[in-house]
């Protein structure tokens, strides 16, 4: 099955893929590698998760906010492609990004919600190396960010 | 116009390509592509921007920081291909590392100290995928760090 | 020398490639660069140092974590490279996350944990571009995590 099939089949919505607040790049390919800016956990331009793990947030809610990173993450690969992500070899990486109280350290957690949005659209071709961290804050105060890179055709 | 060009026609002065302090190398290539190890707001070795936003500094002088950060990335990658820019074919991505009061949320603004001098040199080629974040601390207490990947010729 | 017989010379011993605790990937593959999965400071699964450096950790204790992680990222990289490291070209690049005190600001000094076993392992193919900063928190309450990419052929 396509990649674009199982978004529709799991009934999976991604958001628009909002233009840059500042004059950046949302996508750079250079030859079959895409990197994605960082995207925190908005949803058509408005952040849904504003503040941080151990304080305004716990882990289910950071998980959640994991998951809208990654869809906005798909949702710009999507449009890098010109609006289909069937040409997605392989999820390379994912940088999680926590906004995190000195005394959270479940930032695995959080950001499984990012993997899991992955492995879920592109199954094995989802799966990626990672790395987690607890940032001290993030920008518009969101409670996770993420970014990642793709191997394409 | 070539990038060398723009150099001096905008009168953009780079600092002296910096060794690193510890046994490390500023920049690695791969293929086409080149890695930059992460820069400070120094210019010829002295950190000009000593200290946290949020605290010791607002966005003025954190986008100031920020724009040291790209000059020294520029004078490495300068170093990296011989002496000259113009065999540069993109900038991939820029990571923003801003020391961060964990009540300070306006990275993005300061990371575009970072982003516009990569535009003012490479025009098209200059604009980016970014990840910017607040983190706790920095090398030296420098207010920012910035890195880079660029896609040469 | 080959890289397998450095460690054997050197007596480096490297813990077990552990898996990782969530379903993501320790590495993934895209042509000839290998991105590793960030690695704390275990041994064999269990966390050496937990806390902050600043707080319950100084500088040496600090080394010693950062040179934990490269281990474990050296153990993976050999499992991806089905049981020899001695098709590695160049380590790239290596991301090192210290869980600091805001205080705390010689990230320099316990990163050079990180790097120093890439350069006793692998040589001049184990200098790489770096970038250090110190992070609110990490995963588990780790005191240090790097994560690295490595050319090979």
């Amino acid at each position: 099955m396509s990649f674009d099939a199982v978004l529709a089949e799991k009934k999976i919505e991604l958001p628009q893929a909002m233009a840059p607040r500042v004059k950046i790049r949302p996508f750079v390919r250079a030859g079959n590698v895409i990197h994605l800016s960082g995207q925190v956990c908005q949803w058509n331009g408005e952040i849904r998760y504003v503040g941080k793990l151990g304080q305004e947030f716990g882990i289910d809610e950071g998980y959640q906010a994991g998951r809208l990173c990654s869809l906005n993450l798909v949702a710009q690969l999507r449009r890098a492609l010109g609006g289909s992500l069937d040409s997605v070899v392989q999820c390379i990486r994912i940088g999680g990004y926590v906004n995190s109280m000195p005394t959270f350290s479940d930032q695995a957690k959080v950001i499984n919600g990012c993997s899991e949005v992955m492995t879920e659209i592109f199954g094995e071709a989802g799966e990626h190396a990672r790395t987690a961290i607890g940032v001290a804050v993030l920008p518009f105060n969101a409670a996770v960010e993420a970014d990642a890179i793709f191997e394409v055709r």
